[in-house]
């Protein structure tokens, strides 16, 4: 089964498709998506989105995970993240992909088995359980996957995401 | 000209459509698009955005004008408020709408003189403005037609909105 994880942003979207067998997994695909400044507001979410739909057409995932915004200091940055979030919220409703949302502990607490785990254990890990040389780069790129993998890990019998 | 005015929203979000002859405005439609909290998450953004395009084929408005998000202490609402804006300017930008933004503040500043004017004070110069019996409700019908009155003012010549 393949799976797209996303780490939506504004300026940087990260995307991450591995292919799980049984309790394998593969990287298909992953980096980022990047939107300049140079670029008119709209058209940078038009940009992402389009981006990702194009990865969906060529990889056609069975799965979508996408990451919750957790709300940070930066508010102006929040909002423009969310409208990101939108823009792909609505491409994929309308393709009627199905998109499971995590928060980013349940990913962490998933991944490394706590919530509070820091950025440079999730990619450590990320890069065991997809038999990676080195952690996979950009960061954005490492939680996509992260996302992806919680995803898999979610959709096996026995395991429940902690809300 | 006709003109369509939105106030992004997640659970309501308002719309008003006007026509421009001059000096003289006419109200064509005005209303909201409502999603309720039994529909999951994605299909509320996909609704709203889905019944605004519906608006937009059956009006067929040659300019589009939607409020920017002031940050509100409420931030779990702005960033469902920026989801629904980010996926209005995606399907809008795929329809090759050019879409304007203002600020709140635009909007009053424009229609009432001055940025900090009450609900009420917009209501009313909305009423005045359209030749209507009484102020428009609901309140977000309301914004948006001050929107779209913005807007037709700020495309006459020697007319310009404080930024």
């Amino acid at each position: 089964m393949v799976i797209l994880g996303i780490d939506p942003g504004y300026a940087t979207t990260g995307y991450g498709l591995i292919k799980q067998d049984g309790d394998q997994f593969t990287v298909i695909d992953y980096g980022v998506i990047t939107t300049t400044k140079e670029t008119a507001h709209a058209d940078r979410i038009v940009q992402t989105v389009n981006d990702l739909l194009q990865l969906i057409r060529r990889h056609k995932p069975e799965q979508i995970a996408m990451e919750e915004l957790f709300f940070s200091k930066n508010t102006t940055t929040a909002l423009k993240v969310s409208e990101s979030r939108g823009g792909i919220l609505y491409a994929l409703g309308q393709l009627e992909k199905e998109l499971v949302e995590y928060k980013p502990n349940q990913v962490k607490q998933n991944i490394c088995g706590y919530g509070g785990a820091p950025k440079i254990q999730i990619q450590k890990m990320v890069q065991i359980l997809l038999n990676l040389d080195s952690p996979p780069k950009p960061d954005d790129a490492a939680d996509a996957l992260a996302i992806a993998i919680c995803h898999a890990n979610h959709l096996k019998p026995n395991i429940k995401i902690v809300p």
